[in-house]
């Protein structure tokens, strides 16, 4: 499996995979995918290693962007961001860093760190810290194992860098370094925290960018062959298909840098006669099955993945592009087991969204399938 | 002179020379001249040293407390800001700070570098890089010199700590860091950047916390002694009586963290029929000579200092103190050469306070009296 040599190809695969495990958020990995591949094919390269050929010792940071997808995608970067905040962190520490992971594996976040791994030359490591995207920063198995969240670097298209060297908590982190990502222009690039390989093996979910990448082939294959696309994803992912059917009504507001609302879709085929409601903040939170007017009961909630697919093409659909008439597939997929601890539901369960009334009832698993 | 080792009795001087100094601005030095006496009097102690004392590779940082005014009388400090903005600037440089100096002489933060010195045990230099107040930090002689802004660092009372290790200029530094410090509840402490003992013989205005002090003893002197208390001042300072009279109209608002507004005063005695008008940002920018409702002529403005007291007592008068009623002196002081240049006047001038249309007419000054 490793040294992975990331392909062309991987990167296809890969963005459409992370699109699937972003449930609605994460950002488009679509621009990524255009610059990773036009890296790759000036010459560029990156290497995936696992998370157990990192020495206990090694030095390890996230790298991602930070801000709201929709100036993302208008306000392009400079390039050269991923390796400035890299640099910024090691002029910070004093040392420099061995290796690159990921934060989020859901969504654009896939991929800046192959990016950030082709500009610096340094390898890329097979994991991250959700197994899915999340909407802010503290919601990382590494700060929930209890990893200080400093040093953070921040880095904007101007080059302009700002590190957190100390910080009470991960949430104040993300209060401070959201506010700053705001005032840069809403895109920001992040390195952080410092990570040893010993950590890495504690509390990363491993993994995730070969995951994303079987997923992508699994999505591509099934287009190609026109086979079943939900049995093809649930056999990388596990869990299972929620529902199917046609958005009928989107309530969406920005508040705060994040797209906020709740859908309702109308069932077809085996599902006709059946409501799904669903509410998001960037990704999808809740999903109930009731009537047009009544949420009804809760089918799925996080920290477990309810994904969004257009149901004729397997393509994610992210918040920002849901809309009346879309025809929809809604899968639930099973988080990482270190998402699921009371520690980590604290963090990440339905209360810390906003719906304490909701219970988490993880999904079942089949060993050895889907997030670790 | 030196080393001078601060007392009780210098500190109740300098807090009101540093009062005048601050052109209605920088902060009540009230509750900074009640901490540092209070600590000299439990023991601490905390030495001056001038500017020529420094070896040409000390390195020396600007301590000082970024805030509203308004929130710093309410919000008390931990007390220990001065000491881990320090330390967090000297662990990103990776090398002890030598000495410590002021970045403004005017108002509170003639105190805070004291403080600092009393908490870490590393001298302060006399000098800072004003010579007045002024209220953004890119106001500084050494900016304008071209020395670089970074590194600088932010502490509030929680021991958060953030670190600015590349901006692109220093109007860029101050909105981030007015930004965070707002976030921080609008009270932060700042330490940066980093100075070399030949950078501040060069770019420093120096000794202004013995002028500072010079001042203080000679209004408590004629207060004492009931002699004329402009005379007193301006013999210490140079400059001019401006107007006297009685406070007639203030218009106030806060807007992005200032207090703008403009006062008319209405004169009495010699300055009978006279109207002055003055314009500030929390300091006091431009005054005009003219009628109870236009402006009239221009008698003095940035960079130049226009010093309001209270005619009896002396005491000076800040921004948020200004009320109708209250019987003032309006004292015009010249500034530091180093604010004379073209190149400091594209950042103090009147224009970069928003009077373009005023022309700075640079007050005479007498050879060794008053601010270098």
């Amino acid at each position: 499996m490793y040294p992975w040599h990331i392909t062309h190809d991987d990167v296809e695969s890969i963005a459409i995979g992370a699109g699937i495990l972003g449930t609605g958020g994460g950002g488009n990995p679509y621009l990524g995918k255009v610059l990773m591949q036009s890296m790759l094919d000036r010459g560029y390269s990156v290497t995936v290693i696992g998370v157990d050929d990192l020495a206990d010792d090694a030095l390890v940071t996230e790298v991602g962007t930070m801000g709201a997808p929709t100036v993302g995608v208008e306000k392009l970067p400079h390039g050269d961001e991923p390796r400035w905040v890299v640099e910024a962190l090691e002029a910070h520490i004093g040392r420099p860093i061995d290796a690159i992971t990921c934060a989020e594996i859901g969504g654009a976040n896939s991929i800046q760190p192959l990016v950030a791994g082709a500009l610096t030359g340094k390898p890329v490591v097979d994991a991250d810290s959700m197994g899915r995207a999340f909407p802010e920063l503290q919601m990382s198995t590494h700060f929930i194992d209890g990893v200080a969240c400093v040093p953070t670097a921040l880095v904007d298209e101007k080059n302009n860098r700002i590190v957190f060297s100390e910080m009470t908590e991960p949430r104040i982190l993300e209060r401070f370094a959201r506010d700053l990502c705001v005032l840069m222009g809403c895109r920001a690039e992040l390195a952080g925290p410092a990570l040893s390989g010993a950590q890495m093996k504690r509390s990363s979910v491993r993994n995730t960018l070969s995951l994303a990448k079987r997923l992508g082939d699994a999505v591509r294959k099934a287009r190609a062959s026109k086979a079943p696309m939900v049995d093809a994803i649930l056999a990388v992912t596990g869990g299972s298909e929620l529902f199917a059917g046609k958005l009928f009504d989107v309530r969406r507001r920005t508040t705060r840098g994040f797209a906020r609302g709740d859908l309702v879709a109308e069932g077809l085929g085996d599902y006709r006669g059946q409501w799904l409601h669903v509410a998001f903040q960037n990704e999808n939170l809740v999903a109930w099955r009731g009537t047009p007017d009544a949420r009804g009961e809760v089918v799925a909630c996080v920290p477990d993945l309810i994904c969004i697919i257009e149901t004729e093409t397997g393509e994610p659909i992210t918040t920002e592009q849901l809309r009346y008439g879309l025809r929809v597939t809604v899968l639930g997929i099973p988080c990482s087991d270190k998402l699921r601890t009371p520690a980590a539901l604290d963090v990440v369960g339905p209360a810390a969204f906003g719906y304490p009334e909701v219970t988490f009832v993880p999904m079942a698993k089949v060993p050895g399938v889907g997030l670790e």
